[in-house]
Parts: structure tokens; C-alpha cells; sequence
């Protein structure tokens, strides 16, 4: 236990039944998924916006020193984790797509929807058409329901202009959101997520227009941390996706990858190849890119709900990944087309149910490994003194309720920078 | 529409993008249950308790007269639907089982850790120790989150008792939950869940004990509409089910069947020949069992989030049994073993991905064919003139995002008995 003498506890947490402070490794490989970090009858000392003292509740009790107008919350004994990070989300939409999910139920795939001008490319034509203040109010719904799923970090992806000028918006977007809201919104470029409309007969202008004019654009103006890239067949090809993540990197963005979803083009090997921050979706990763991710740094990003809303039958080797020693997060992959959920616990159900991951491993996923699937594992994922408070009090007697308990909120409170945000 | 000179409006609801009244056909077949009965720009008027005029909502606003303190909601023109009907749920427990769902993860099967102690025998020792106040408690919480998700009447069955005194204190929580909460609960007597630890080597003894002592003292106090039995290999034989249920219905109570779950033993056979208000699960159901279904208006009530939590392939039969007829409904099968969930939208959700269901049909399936499964055909599940006024508005603009928008909770405002009890 660490306690601070020099700064005023602003915030006290007590009678915390489990807490899951995640302390430990960073990242989490292999077995050290099951490591949670729980300290039974708990308490943590915050002050401002940082966690400084985590402990036992009784010991922590003498050593720390209450501000006058400290607020102290009783947990009733119940479950605390770290707030949860969602390193996968497209929130900057303008429509939801009902109606192509009841299109994919009588038979019509992913991709023959796609073709007929649905798909991302109709999200593209309604985001083109709709203001920036609207779109701003939209995404603000969305991250908001995620907060109050217990999610307080989210990386968050334009891609859905396709434009110079569609793309900057999308991602002015989330940077006004994460300068107004409490939510963290880590901002990715992906103007790369699919060809536009007026580009379908010239791809290589398109690549030429990502390359030349909005990568720089977006580094010059400081809009994005991240760049993404869609790398599949019949969209981006490896060769396509190495080029555009170069310039990208040669910009200083870091790099992400959607790799392998539904067919096998060597994504994987092109993230490790370019030490991306994270390789995503990889259903269909080949065996030569498990051995890569697990030799590399680069998070394999797992997106169950996306195969669970697709229907499909098979979902990414999530056992495999892990015994082989790969870092394994999860995420929403919250979009209007394949995954329209906020909620990145029912994502740890799915986890459980299709992936064969238990509910200390799905912790680990949705919190350390997740923050460095944005390069944020100093900051964020643990409850552990210097870390932000970020944390996370759920209506629950045992963690292992999280995955159990599927398809409703179980969300008490939210502490987002050490103050409530939602619930209490 | 129809309008009533003589009763004051007490609720009005104007300003309904969608308003699905479920007019139509009770119970819905076939073809039958993809109609909704959708008005546009719709209102609605009630007054008590009662829908008392439904229509366009230019052309209602001057045909009803509203009381002085008439109560008007504007529904901002989202969607609106009868308040959903749950018939297929174990409210009544005392603890959550979620380290069994962690164990079935890793391999071990439903029936595998019955065999052990575990599953239904854990809970029937848990709830025997917990006193009837902490238990109704409990069981409150649940009801009340299941409200918070649309759902408005349920059918809620006991069955973790499994002795004559915890069954009645089963059956007075749910009656007290009736009286107390706005919650409708139907309720169904269900000794014959298992057999309970003290009479595994004596199966015919309990046999007796529910027919001779536990259904007498169950019709007497008029604790239970509805007799159901866990009918499965390795619980109740067809022969078994036969003489409990028969014995049920010469006390004067409905039939219910757990049919056909595990393995296909000829549950749904049993209970169309028994004239059975429902058959639940169905997920081995026989061709015969089908054609009897189809021809029969004994309800098949489907469980998809019980093959989903199991981890199960394979799900209950569902376009085969609309397409030859049969009255689907769907419920969470909520209980602690194999379906943890409150919410009937998520499994809307589940529904639509592994029964191939409509937002329509599942529509259907959850108002209609509900009522119908709890024999309230004639009075809830639609929103029309002289129905009970239960209701919920969306937070949605078109009744497809109901399954399309997964795992988080849509519900603006529920009304039940025409009041607001949560949201709005």
C-alpha cells in the first residue's frame, strides 16, 4: 500500500467487497490474464484526478488525509475495477442500419450488401450530408450510453467521410467530444476504412488523396494520434494498406491495423512488420501471424460482438492467441454497420460464451491490455497509486458476474478523473 | 379508431413516430406474425387503467375528452410498442451461479454439474436457508429490472423450494410481488423442477409428495394459475410428466411443459395431447412434435438466451415451427443456471442472429404470443381499445433497432395500468 503526506484526499472509496486493481504486469501474455490484482475489503484514496493510495480498507483507514469537503463513497461491499477501455470504436456516425441487419438475416452477406451501395459507403453518403453540430450531438449520445456501461477510454475512428473535408469534420468531432465530455476519446484516423463512391473506378487517386492531402492534413493539424486502415479483400490490399500506413507513420501517427476479418490477406503480419500499436478483428488470422503477434508488442484487438451480429459461425482463436502469448484486448468495435452496441460488457459476455475467455482474462483484455492498445498502459487500466482515477463500482458480490449476468447494465457508478459521472 | 364519449383521459400519449398496436390476429401464425399493426404519427388515449381510443394523432386529438389532471406525454416521435410480456421466467432465487458459468466455460456440461450438486440442487439449498423477506427482496430486484427493460407482465415460475414449505414460500414471494409491484406476475407452481437431494434415491416417493401434498395445498391457497415440470432424460420422464400434470389439471390448474431442452423425449408431444397452455424450450423437438405443435394452440415458448449462455450450437427450431404454424413466442428463461439475463430485448437480439426471427416476428412473439402463452390473450399484448393500458416508448425511430441495437437498454419511458413507472 502507498500513501501520500503531501496531498489532500479529495475523493475516498471504502467497503469495496472485491476490489480488481489489476495490479501487475503490463501488458498481460498468457497466464498472467488471470491475474486481477483483488484486494478483498478494499478502499482507494483519490486525489483530484489521481488515484494516490490503494489498500486494504482497514489499513488504509489511519494513513490518509481527507480534504475538508473530501466525498467518501461506500462501495456496499461490492465490485470496483479500473474503468473499462474501448480500444476499437467507430462513435462519429450519422444513421444507425437496421435495416440491413434484417436484410443479413434472410441471407444477404456482409460484403453483397456492400456492393449494392450499403455498407459503409452508405454511411458515408449520410455523414457527408449531415452538419457538424448534429454530428456532434449523435456521437455525443453514443459515448455517453458507453460511460454509463463503465466504459471511461475509448479510441475512436473517423472513417466515415471519405473526403478531405468529411474526415476532418468526423474528426473534429471527437476532439470536441473529448474536450467536453469526461470521457478520454483517443482519435484515429481512417480515411482508409473504404473506397468512396466517386473513387470505385480510380482506387489509386484515392490512395494518392489519403497519402498526399489527408494524412498530412490530419497530422497538421494535431487531429489524430492514430491512423487505421480497413485491409481486406475487396477493399485495401496488403501492398495498398503498406504504403498508406508509411506515409502515416512518416507523419508521426501511430499505427492500427483491421486485420483478417473475414478472409486471411496477411494483415497480422503487416501490423507486427510495422510494429503497429495493434492488429484488429483477426477471425481469420493465419497461424504464421499468431507467432508473430505473440513474439511482438502489437495488441491483438478481438471484436466478438462483430461475429456474434453478423451471424457468423466462427470467431477469432482467441484461446490460441493467449496460450501462444500474444496481448489479447477486446473492444466494442461499436458501428452502425456489423456491431451496434456501447456496451463493452456485453462484449465480455460474448468473450465467455464464444471465445472461451474467463472473466479475469476478459478483465485484463478490457483494461490493461485495452489501454495499450492505445498506448496508454502508464496511465490507465489499473487502480494503482500515479494512475488516473478511472474506476468503476458495479451491483455485484463476485467479478465473475460480469461475463455471467449478460445483456443488462450492471453498472453502479462511474468515476471518470476522480469525480462521479454517472449512477451513485 | 374508436373514441368513448363517457370516460375521461387520464394518459395521453401523442407524437408517435411508430406506433406498433399489434392489431391483428391472436394468437399469430405463419405469415400472421409479421403484422404489427403499424400506425404513423400515431396517439394513444387511456383512461384508468384502460386503452380506451388509438389512432392517427390528428384524428384523435379531437375525439377524446381529457380529464383536468390528464397526464400528456409526448412520445418526440419515436416508436411505442404494448408493454412486452415475459412468459417464461425463475424470478425466485436466492443467489447467483456464475461460478458454474465460469466451469461450463471450461468444459464441463449443464448436466455434468447437476450431477455434481450443482445447478438447480444449489439453488434449491440456497433458497431453503433464506428467509421469505430476504428472498422476496431479491426477487423484487430482479422484477424490477426486467420493468426497466419493457417488460410489463411476466409469468414467473417456483421450483427452487422443491419441499411443500419452500415452494409456497416460493409462490407467496410471487404474490406479494403481484400485489406490490406494478409488475403483472402469473404464477406457476414448478415442484417438479428436479428431485431434490433427500429424494434422489427415492424418486417415486416425491412424485407422490407433489401430487398428493404440494399441488392439493397449491390449488387450495390459490397460489398458482399454471403447473409446469421440468420434463427431460435424467429428470422427468414423459410417464412421470403424464401423472403430475394430469394430477395438476384435476386440481384446476393450466399446464405448462420444459420440453424437449436436452435431448427430445417427446415433451411437446405430451404437451399438446395435455392440451398445455405452453411448451417451453424445444430445442430437440421431434418432426412430430412439430406437425403436433402446428396444428395445436399449445404455445411454443423459445429460450434462445438459454442455448446462447450454455454455449450451446444448437438453438429450438424456430422458421421451421412459424413456417408450419406453430404460436412462437420468446422469453429470457431468467434464472441463475443457464439464462442469467432480465432483459426480453437482448433477447430480441438473439432471436434475430440464431432463429433468424424478424424485429416483426419477435414482435409478435414477445406481445401476442406472450399473452397467449399466458393465457392473457384477450387482455395484454396489444394496443387497442379495452386492453389493459401497458405500454413502452423507444428511445428509437423505427422498431428495427430493436434486435439490430444489442446488449444496452432502449427504453425511454414504461407505462403500466396507464402510468408512467419508469423513465420519461
Amino acid at each position: 500500500m502507498a500513501s501520500n503526506q503531501n496531498r489532500k484526499i479529495t475523493l475516498l472509496i471504502n467497503d469495496i467487497g472485491q476490489l480488481v486493481t489489476m495490479q501487475g504486469p503490463v501488458p498481460r501474455r498468457g497466464p498472467e490474464m488471470s491475474e486481477i490484482g483483488l484486494i478483498e475489503n478494499g478502499a482507494i484514496a483519490i486525489s483530484g484526478e489521481e488515484i494516490i493510495a490503494v489498500g486494504k480498507a482497514d489499513e488504509l483507514a489511519g494513513k490518509v488525509d481527507p480534504a475538508e469537503n473530501c466525498v467518501v463513497i461506500s462501495a456496499g461491499g461490492k465490485v470496483v475495477t479500473p474503468g473499462l477501455i474501448d480500444p476499437h470504436t467507430h462513435p462519429v456516425f450519422a444513421r444507425t442500419r437496421e435495416k440491413e441487419f434484417e436484410m443479413r438475416l434472410a441471407g444477404k452477406s456482409y460484403m453483397e450488401i456492400a456492393r449494392a451501395g450499403g455498407g459503409i459507403r452508405s454511411s458515408v453518403r449520410h455523414l457527408r450530408d449531415t452538419d457538424e453540430k448534429e454530428l456532434y450531438e449523435r456521437s455525443k449520445k453514443t459515448i455517453r450510453t458507453m460511460m454509463s456501461y463503465g466504459v471511461t477510454s475509448i479510441e475512436a475512428k473517423s472513417g466515415y467521410g471519405l473526403s478531405l473535408e468529411a474526415e476532418l469534420k468526423s474528426l473534429r468531432v471527437i476532439k470536441k467530444l473529448n474536450d467536453q465530455e469526461p470521457m478520454d476519446l483517443f482519435a484515429t484516423f481512417l480515411g482508409a476504412h473504404e473506397f468512396p463512391d466517386e473513387y470505385r473506378d480510380k482506387p489509386e487517386e484515392y490512395i494518392e488523396l489519403i497519402i498526399n492531402e489527408m494524412i498530412p492534413a490530419v497530422a497538421k493539424q494535431n487531429l489524430a494520434e492514430f491512423c487505421d486502415i480497413f485491409c481486406e479483400d475487396e477493399v485495401f490490399t496488403v501492398e495498398q494498406s503498406r504504403r498508406i500506413l508509411s506515409a502515416a507513420k512518416q507523419a508521426g501517427l501511430k499505427i492500427k491495423i483491421h486485420a483478417d476479418e473475414i478472409k486471411s490477406t496477411g494483415g497480422a503480419e503487416l501490423a507486427v512488420e510495422l510494429k503497429a500499436v495493434s492488429a484488429d478483428h483477426l477471425v481469420k488470422i493465419s497461424s504464421t501471424g499468431i507467432e508473430m503477434m505473440a513474439k511482438s508488442n502489437t495488441v491483438a484487438v478481438l471484436l466478438p460482438g462483430t461475429s456474434f451480429a453478423l451471424g457468423l459461425d466462427q470467431s477469432a482463436p482467441a484461446r490460441e492467441l493467449i496460450s501462444k502469448g500474444a496481448v489479447v484486448a477486446l473492444s466494442t468495435d461499436c458501428n452502425p454497420g456489423s456491431s451496434m452496441t456501447e456496451s463493452l460488457p456485453m462484449i465480455i459476455s460474448l468473450a465467455a460464451i464464444n471465445l472461451k475467455m474467463t472473466a479475469a482474462e476478459s478483465l485484463s483484455a478490457v483494461t490493461v491490455n485495452a489501454a495499450c492498445a492505445v498506448d496508454r498502459g502508464d496511465r490507465l487500466g489499473r487502480i494503482e497509486r500515479g494512475m488516473k482515477a478511472d474506476m468503476v463500482i458495479w451491483d455485484m458480490d463476485d467479478y465473475r458476474e460480469l461475463p455471467y449476468h449478460y445483456g443488462v447494465n450492471l453498472v453502479e457508478t462511474v468515476i471518470k478523473n476522480g469525480k462521479v459521472v454517472s449512477g451513485g
